[in-house]
C-alpha cells in the first residue's frame, strides 16, 4: 500500500477533542487579558524579512522559514549568485518574505508603523502561532501557539503589578498552583559591576540562567571559560546563593550593591512590585530570584517567569520589561514590559495533573437517533427547538443500523440520545436514554428543551 | 527620514477595533456551527507541497506560496539545475513545504491521515487564514480567513439542509438579509447531455457562472470560442432564462430534462432539499438557480451560494457536495458538503450597512484616573472589585496630565472614568463621570460596581 498523507515534521494537526482542550486554555487566557483592558491584535504570518533579521541573532536567522518569491524567483541574479554564494544570501536573494519567529517583532513594527493612530500606552495582547525551523523534538514544534500581553508608552512599575496580576488570575482560572519568580535586569547588571566584570554582563546572566540546570560546578566553569578570573567568580558565588524571602534578600543585596551605579536602581524597582503586591490576595507564590536572567538580552528591568508547581516542566510564562524595543524600526525611547504564555506547555501540565474540565461540557449535547424518513420529520421540530434554546444538538443524518448511530453517540460522548419510533410517534413521545447511566425515560415532545436544560444544568 | 517598516503587500494588520469586529463575525459563526453539532478542527499552515500540488489546476500551483528548504537547500542539485530547470521545477527541487492555499484539501489529508479514529459521519469547521499569491488588489489578499464547515461520511440530503440552516441561522445572527441560491451539478451535466455537450460540460459550467457578470451574448461568444455549436447555444439559452418559483422551474426543467441519464436525479435532489425547507422557518429567501455552478470541478451534487440582499458585493458563502475529495489521497467513495463563509466579505457588508453593534460592549468600561501614590492605593481595591465581577477595567498606570488621561479614555470609547483626588478620598467616595453625557456622580467606593453594572447592563 502506498504511502498516506503526511504533515511536515514538527507541525501538528489539532483535531476536536485537542482544539476544546486548547480553546479553553486561549478563551481563559484571553478573558483575562480583556479584563485588565488589554485589547486584540493580529498581525500577517508573512513579515518582510528585513522585518525578521537581524532581531533574533544569528541563531535566530538561521531558524526563519523564508517563502520564495512568486514568478521568476531567480531573475535578477547572476549564474555566479546561483552557484557561489553561500545558502544565506543566495536565500536572501530569492525570498522577501518569511513567516514571523515571534509575536514581539511583529508587535514593535506594527506600534512603529502606526504610531500616529495608537493613544498611548498601547496595551495590547496577541494569541497566534509562530513559526520556527528548529529540530523537532519531544515539546519542541515548528509551528507553535504564542499569548503575548504587553504595554508600550509607559515607564510605571504599576504595569508590571498588573501582569503579574493576570499571571496569577490565569493560572488560578486553569487551576495551575504556580510560583512566579521576578528579577531585575538592573540587578544583574550592578552584580557585574560589583564583580568587576561589567563588559561580561551577557556572558554572566547566560552562564547564571543555567544555574538550576547544570549546577554550580559547571557555572563556574563556563565563567571561567567566557574569561571571568576565579577572585570574580568567587566575588560572584555568595549572591547567587542568598537565602531567606524576598525582603531579606534583598535587604543583604542592597548593601553587597550599594556602591555600584545600576543595581540600587533595581532593587528599588523590585521592591515597589512587591509592595503593590503586598496588599493584594495574590494566590501564587512570588519569589525574588537571583538567578533569574531568561538569557534575553533585551530585557532592561524587570524579569518575570512562572513555574507550574505540581510538576517539573520548566517555564510556563515568561516576561520582563524592555526599554527600547521599537528603537530597531527607528522609533526610539518607548519603553514596555509583557509576558508571554506557553500554550503547548500549559496544555502538558493540565492533561498531566487531569486539570481539564469535562469534555461533554463543550460537544454535542443531544443525538436523534434517525429511524427513517417519518421519525426524522417527526423529529427535526424538536431538533430546532433545542438549537433555539442554545443546546447543541444533532440528527443522525441517515437512517443507518442503531448500532453504528449508538457508536457515534458512544465515540463523541453526547450525553443524550433520543429514540422515536412508532411507539413514540403514536403517543406524541420521546424515548431519552441517558448514555451514561443506561436509563430510558418516555416524555412528551414539548418537554424535552426542559427535561435536557434541567438535567445538564445549561 | 527613512522609510518606516511595513508589511507584505496583500496581508493586513488587524488593529483592537477591527479585530473587535471581526471577533464578532467569527464568534457569531463558530457558536451555529457548534450549536449544530460540528466540531472544531486545526491544521498547520505549512502542507507538504505533494499534498497541495496539482489539487487547485495550473493557475492555483502558480499560487502557492512555497517555503524554502532550511540550510543547504541547494544540496543533491546540480548546477545544471540550478541555472537551466524552470523556476516551477527548480522551486520544487529547493522546497518540500508550502501555505496552506484553502481548508478543504488540508480536510481531505486528515481525514485521510485519521481515517481509523474518526467516527464518520464527521462533522467539522475549521476557521482559519489561508494564503495565495494572487495579484493583491481591492478585496484580495494574500492572507484571509475562511471559515469552513463540512460532513464527510453521509450521503443524505439532510445535510444539504441543515447547512442552509446553518447559512440562514448564521446570517441572521450578524443580521444581513440573504438570499441563498440553490442548483445541482447533475441538472448541469443533465443540460449538457440534452443539448448533445457531454465532453463540455466545464466550459459550459465556467461560461454560465459569468451569466449575470458579463451578460447573455458575452456567454453566447464564449460558447462558441469552446466550439458549441449555434444549435447547442440556442438549445441552451432557453434552459438558462426559466422563469417562476423554484417548484416551477423545476416542473418546467423536469421535463426538458427527462431525457437525459444524469438530469432526473439532480432535480430529485434539489425538490428533496426545498421539501425539508418547505416546513422550516427560514428567514432567508432560498431559490434555484440553474445558472449557478461556481466554476469548481469537484461538486458532484448539490451547489449553494449565498448573496447578501442589500449590497452589490457578490457571494458571501458558498459550497456545494462533492463525492470523492478524499480520492485524490488514495480514500475513494467518501462522500462529503459543506460550504465556506467569507469573513472579508461578510466584514465589507456589515461595515458598509453599519450592522457592527457598539464597540463599547467589548472593550475597557472603566478607566480610574491616575492622580498620584496614594490616589491609586485608593482606587485599586475598587478596581479589583470590578474585575472579580467581570468588568474590563483600567487604572491609567501613571500620573500624567489629566488631559492626557482623559484623551486616552475617549480615543479608547471608554464610557466611565472613575476620578477620586483629596476632597474624594476624605469622604470615602468617588467621582464617576459619564463620557457620552459629560454628567458626574458623586458615589461610594463600595457602590461602584453595582451602579456600574446597573447603568450598563453587564
Amino acid at each position: 500500500m502506498a504511502k498516506g498523507p503526511g504533515i511536515p515534521k514538527g507541525t501538528r494537526d489539532f483535531g476536536p477533542s485537542e482544539m476544546v482542550r486548547r480553546n479553553y486554555i486561549f478563551n481563559t487566557i484571553r478573558s483575562v487579558f480583556r479584563l485588565y483592558g488589554y485589547s486584540p491584535l493580529e498581525t500577517p504570518a508573512m513579515e518582510n524579512l528585513s522585518t525578521l533579521t537581524g532581531k533574533y541573532g544569528e541563531e535566530g536567522d538561521r531558524l526563519l522559514f523564508k517563502i520564495l518569491n512568486s514568478g521568476d524567483f531567480r531573475s535578477g541574479l547572476e549564474n555566479e549568485d546561483l552557484l557561489s554564494k553561500s545558502p544565506a544570501e543566495l536565500a536572501s536573494g530569492i525570498c522577501e518574505k518569511g513567516l514571523r519567529y515571534d509575536l514581539t517583532v511583529p508587535f514593535a513594527r506594527y506600534v512603529v508603523q502606526h504610531r500616529n493612530e495608537i493613544s498611548f500606552p498601547f496595551k495590547r495582547y496577541q494569541v497566534q502561532p509562530v513559526w520556527r525551523a528548529d529540530k523537532p523534538q519531544k515539546g519542541r514544534y515548528r509551528e507553535f501557539y504564542q499569548c503575548d500581553v504587553d504595554v508600550v508608552g509607559d515607564n510605571s512599575l504599576f504595569n508590571e503589578y498588573e501582569l503579574i496580576k493576570i499571571i496569577d488570575e490565569v493560572f488560578s482560572g486553569l487551576s495551575i498552583r504556580t510560583k512566579i519568580l521576578l528579577n531585575n535586569r538592573k540587578i544583574l547588571t550592578g552584580i557585574a559591576e560589583k564583580i568587576g566584570e561589567k563588559d561580561k554582563i551577557t556572558d554572566i546572566t547566560i552562564a547564571i540562567d543555567k544555574l538550576e540546570k547544570i549546577g554550580i560546578d559547571k557555572v563556574r566553569s563556563e565563567l571561567y571559560e567566557k574569561g571571568l578570573s576565579e577572585q570574580s567568580v568567587n566575588d560572584l558565588q555568595p549572591i547567587l546563593f542568598l537565602r531567606g524571602n524576598p525582603a531579606e534578600k534583598l535587604d543583604e543585596l542592597e548593601k553587597i550593591l550599594s556602591g555600584t551605579k545600576t543595581g540600587p536602581a533595581g532593587i528599588r524597582e523590585i521592591r515597589s512590585i512587591f509592595e503593590y503586591l503586598e496588599n493584594d490576595n495574590c494566590g501564587s507564590e512570588i519569589d525574588f530570584d537571583i538567578t533569574l536572567a531568561r538569557g534575553l538580552d533585551y530585557y532592561t528591568g524587570a524579569i518575570i517567569e512562572v513555574k507550574a508547581l505540581d510538576t517539573e516542566i520548566g517555564s510556563i510564562c515568561g516576561g520582563g520589561r524592555y526599554d527600547d524595543l521599537t528603537g530597531i524600526f527607528g522609533m526610539p525611547g518607548v519603553s514596555g514590559v509583557g509576558v508571554s504564555f506557553g500554550a503547548d506547555r500549559i496544555y502538558d501540565v493540565m492533561n498531566k495533573l487531569d486539570l481539564f474540565p469535562d469534555y461533554a461540557e463543550y460537544g454535542t449535547k443531544v443525538l436523534f437517533i434517525n429511524f427513517g424518513k417519518e421519525e426524522e420529520e417527526y423529529c427535526i421540530p424538536v431538533l430546532n427547538k433545542l438549537r433555539s434554546e442554545g443546546i447543541s444538538s444533532e440528527l443522525f443524518p441517515s437512517a443507518v443500523k442503531i448500532k453504528k448511530q449508538m457508536s457515534y453517540a458512544n465515540s463523541r460522548n453526547i450525553p443524550w440520545v433520543i429514540m422515536a419510533g412508532e411507539n413514540e410517534i403514536k403517543e406524541d413521545k420521546l424515548t431519552v436514554k441517558n448514555m451514561d447511566t443506561g436509563k430510558q425515560d418516555l416524555i412528551g415532545r414539548d418537554k424535552l428543551a426542559g427535561f435536557i436544560s434541567e438535567n445538564t444544568g445549561i
